[in-house]
């Protein structure tokens, strides 16, 4: 690609197109990472020349059931080629040929979409993408601007990662609106209104099966390789997974990393604490006020870091996009009082309704009942301490542990169907855009959760004050659910994974796996279709959330608890590394600047850590042998200084600023240039009228 | 001015140049307000026409030192009037005249400074300046826009009012840099290098005097009737304080009016209240209760209201404009590593040591001095209840009362030492932002006072249990400084103003004050000149904040408090506006988009309001009722309720959004707006270049 570089500005850009074509056919094996790699291994036919003469790289498929009438298929693929300026997304389509084990079962209807060059730089443009420029500071990418961009070395090169091509693409779908189509040809059911997001209209109605980005065999074998292959001391590649999945997934990599650092000190005073005084529930004061330091301290130190990584990858001063409106979203058609634009519009008020009279309602029904389940285990639990004490035998030692592990395996069976509840509650409730209907079904879940899983520890310690079973019911929690979730998670899924893979190889010949550098494009992208879809960060963040929970609330008097979570979170590294690789279809990146609502519930834990470890503290006989005569004085004493220090830690909050100094440094330095510019142009405008009225 | 309008576009703009020179010969009484207005009942000779063509109407005041030496007076009037090409203001600037009753020892450095619109509306621009949009909308104004903003009808018209058109004029004068001059010319110790605010420079080293605002007499005149003068029953006229003292004093006085009315339910209740349980201390659960809510309620009803009003006034969504470093800044010249220019630099550490080490220990024994005084004030209050006790007369009697208001004499005394004390060390702390200056001295002046007033209530409500000294420790604390405030801040300024004005008056020939309308030009400038400065809303807030303290921390015991806070602040109005109008300077207006800092403050004291009002309630005797046998049990659940409720007020804060819904979608919309007309532009310039590459 290097030769073509001499060919820059405006005279060599005909030329230069002229030339990609025979670039398609010339592309070897070494060609630099980027959008343009795919090529390697693939069968000669894939990548072909589209009539405007532009290399065609296949970045995304459209996958449309299989009796899709061809009037609709036709209208959707032209809809796509169309000239932007009338309306269309102007993207490259191309139909999935036939696999080499091809059968009649196939689904014919799977396209590829790719882009010519200029179309994806011009898409970079719109959904407001930032990239490194000479200077060394992240900026919004302007075509005007590009040959200031430091990676930017000529049209077709490795300037745009595949996965930001491939969220260009996503994007300019999900924009491709209706004119004045009053439903999708062939479909009078499917119903269209001018501004009306066609694939998302598509998609709800089920022509439209999916869409996802393919994956880029040779670089997730790189990234998988130095991910999870090798045994390392060092740490994850998370620039090389922003590169490949996008932000999103990568803080949420980055964020498991650095709780489990985090977690490192705990673990390591934990260790002789527990080794050395094994019977003495009593002296957990110290671990408790440590663990009141540490848990305000770690949050705000990521908070930093994580600001950090999001200027690194020029997400931090992003602006957010309009958002859509989310695919399922109903109502009566109306006018949007944002755009002017005609879109279903449900009221407020009647959403408020749903919310306030059914969904918060049912989430305290089914805490009331969580709680119910709760009080069921103490008696068992009681009635298994009758037995034991009545005849203690071997067996009977063992059937002390049975009602946690019970309760355990309940507790998650009952989040399970909860979680299920929920999206299906939240659904309901109708939200207008993604991150509000995100908001209300993490704010359920979380509630939820915090009481299932907590409800029991807190009673065993404030209500019972027995500070034996809290340590083992804490321990036989924790264990069990940390087994169970990394069942669910990751075996499971590969099994079943498995399980179809084999199904499809027997008919593709004999060919193996993804890995497999000699699999036609064709059949890859057929085994990928067949693949799981990857939902998302919501779980993974959820389980971290529970676990710092347990080690953040009661692991002082458990203190075990955190070495139990490092050891679940470094194997926790692998599973998640690995079913992201080898599991489920690419997902598409996602811009992030942080680990968004998570952070606030994280927080919130926190403070409520806080509380928790001062109301332990304040029941410790240490503590309690200061105020021999008068409780009423040490628990007065007790809030007092509570109180001081969570106003402290609020104080700290506000005080300690988000953005390390460097990088707002950075920050101002862009936002006062730009500034600057903006003056000078203003100047010479003014200059110009001015010569104009002399 | 209506007959030009006829002349618009480019063609018509040099005739309409030429005419406005007739204009100012025309100008009669009748022009309606705005920049232009100051003519009426001006002697002939001070509209003059300047060099350029243009009207020169006064706006701001420029005093140097009457032993100025004439070099530099000559270099700063040729930078002020010098092209902003060559690095000048661009202003115009006059020399005042000798008043009617010109004396010897009057100072003839004085200067009139003014702009051409041209210059104004450029100004505009660079300063970021809101107004409203034909749409109705209120948009940034750009010049190249400016047909279609509302209030435009061409040039010279009231679009800019004389408040705006002073800030602007304010700003560039502040933002006059040195070029290549190492020191003001005829002064070799004033040091300049390239960048620095001359101004500023002039003005930290005793040169430059004063810089202010001239009056409008007119529209004054208008304003106290409208403000203070008419017995009336409607609201402050808070758009046109705005429109002549700028959106921060409009945000005060808005503060005050909203605090007033929210307190009128506190007092409606309070009054039954108090006439008809008088004896019965006992009964002021249902009031804590009633404060608890309040107080969150408030404060986020004015949250919502202010962001109304400066989306009214345009200031909601203006960008912050990059802050000059402060006069007094000094340091030691290096890089700014934002804008990379030439500035003394301070070392941070250097700073924080300051902090650190010497201002927190004195505010921390500043603190200690003043639990001294109270403990000293208990022991007066004990010694005079035994006088009385002994032997009870009338005179003992009132003897009881003597400590109290002595205490609150004293308090109002350390406060006002404190404040000194206070702004010395921040000055001496060298920070470089004004904004940065103001936070560290409301914090540290906040804390201090806090303690200073409050710290007595709280000892004798949670240490002495004693609720009906607290009562009247609440209301002779109260009374006193009310009384004291208002004497300090309205009638004390305005008797020594009144003889400085006698003096001032008999010299000028038995003219009487700003309000005769006959007063010549020079008289007037000369007589404001004269004038108190206005430090600016600091002891406005400072004394709400404490008022608002006593109302919502203890007024449960004393529901008269709110009484008489509401007659305060009626009074408070009146006074507050009158001093505005007679007794100050006129102050450049201020941008603001709310309260800044202070809603801060309001927020923390309510948050300390629940708590106290909750720990009072758990001291109440009906609660103590609920737990004959143990107050262990009371307590407990006092604080489990009340953590529960401060987590729901949390949750509340961050629920209720900042910003009402129908501006919300104003701003969206505009930001929309915006967003599609860049797009489109985008779309153009691609589809131009295609058809260059074709």
């Amino acid at each position: 690609m290097k030769t073509f570089d001499l060919l820059s500005g405006e005279e060599g850009r005909t030329q230069r197109q002229k030339r990609n074509t025979e670039v398609a056919a010339l592309s070897t094996p070494n060609r630099e990472e980027g959008c343009g790699t795919q090529g390697e291994g693939m069968s000669p036919e894939t990548p072909s020349v589209d009539s405007s003469g532009s290399t065609f790289t296949p970045l995304v498929v459209v996958e449309l059931a299989s009796d899709t009438k061809e009037e609709a298929i036709g209208w959707l693929l032209g809809r796509i080629r169309d000239k932007q300026q009338n309306g269309g997304a102007e993207m490259l389509v191309e139909q999935l040929g036939p696999g080499v084990g091809a059968q009649e079962k196939q689904n014919p209807n799977m396209f590829l979409v790719g882009a010519s060059w200029q179309r994806l730089l011009s898409g970079a443009e719109e959904v407001g993408l930032f990239k490194e420029f000479s200077d060394g500071s992240m900026r919004a990418f302007t075509s005007n601007n590009k040959h200031n961009f430091k990676d930017y070395k000529g049209d077709g090169d490795s300037f745009l990662s595949m996965a930001e091509c491939q969220y260009i693409i996503k994007h300019e779908l999900d924009t491709l609106r209706a004119k004045d189509e009053t439903h999708v040809p062939g479909y009078t059911q499917v119903k269209l209104y001018p501004g009306k997001s066609i694939v998302r209209r598509m998609q709800s109605k089920g022509i439209l099966i999916q869409l996802f980005p393919i994956h880029e065999r040779e670089e997730l074998k790189r990234l998988s390789f130095s991910w999870y292959k090798k045994v390392k001391l060092s740490l994850q590649p998370l620039d090389d997974i922003r590169h490949y999945y996008g932000e999103g997934l990568a803080f949420y990599f980055g964020f498991l990393e650095y709780f489990t650092f985090a977690l490192l000190p705990m673990a390591l005073i934990g260790v002789p604490y527990y080794l050395f005084d094994w019977e003495d529930y009593d002296k957990y004061v110290v671990f408790a006020v440590f663990n009141l330091v540490w848990c305000t301290v770690i949050l705000e130190l990521w908070k930093r870091g994580s600001a950090s990584l999001a200027y690194r990858w020029g997400t931090l001063s992003r602006k957010r996009a309009f958002e859509e409106p989310r695919a399922g979203f109903h109502g009566v058609l109306g006018f949007n009082p944002v755009t002017g634009r005609e879109e279903p519009l449900y009221p407020n008020a009647k959403r408020q309704l749903r919310v306030y009279l059914v969904s918060l309602p049912f989430v305290l029904l089914c805490i009331y009942l969580s709680l119910y389940v709760m009080m069921i285990y103490f008696q068992m639990e009681g009635w298994a301490l009758t037995v034991h004490d009545e005849d203690p035998t071997f067996w009977t030692g063992i059937l002390l542990f049975i009602p946690s592990v019970i309760y355990a395996v309940v507790i998650e069976i009952m989040n399970l169907i909860y979680r299920y509840a929920a999206e299906f509650l939240t659904e309901w409730e109708n939200h207008r855009l993604e991150s509000s209907y995100q908001n209300h079904l993490v704010l359920k879940v979380l509630v939820f959760n915090f009481f299932n899983c907590f409800a029991s520890l807190f009673y065993i310690a404030f209500v019972m004050h027995d500070m034996v079973l809290l340590r083992q019911s804490l321990a036989t929690l924790l264990i069990t659910s940390q087994i169970l979730n990394q069942f669910m998670e990751a075996f499971l899924p590969y099994w079943l994974q498995r399980r179809r893979n084999k199904k499809m190889i027997h008919k593709v010949q004999k060919r193996r796996t993804l890995e497999d550098v000699e699999l036609p494009l064709a059949d890859q992208v057929r085994l990928e279709a067949e693949m799981s879809t990857y939902l998302g960060t919501f779980d993974d963040y959820l389980e971290q959330f529970l676990l710092f929970g347990y080690v953040s609330l009661f692991s002082c008097v458990y203190p075990l608890a955190a070495v139990l979570v490092v050891l679940n979170n470094i194997t926790e590294v692998y599973s998640d590394a690995f079913k992201m690789c080898r599991v489920f279809k690419r997902p598409f990146s996602e811009p992030a600047a942080n680990i968004g609502v998570w952070q606030l519930a994280f927080e919130a834990m926190s403070v409520i850590a806080v509380v928790t470890n001062f109301a332990l503290i304040g029941m410790s006989p240490q503590v309690k042998a200061y105020f021999p005569e008068s409780e009423t004085q040490l628990i007065l004493w007790t809030v007092a200084i509570e109180h001081g220090l969570l106003a402290i830690k609020f104080i700290l909050t506000f005080l300690i600023p988000d953005v390390p100094k460097h990088i707002q440094i950075k920050l101002s330095r862009l936002e006062f240039e730009s500034l600057e510019a903006f003056k000078k142009k203003k100047m010479l405008e003014a200059s110009e009228l001015r010569k104009v009225v002399q």
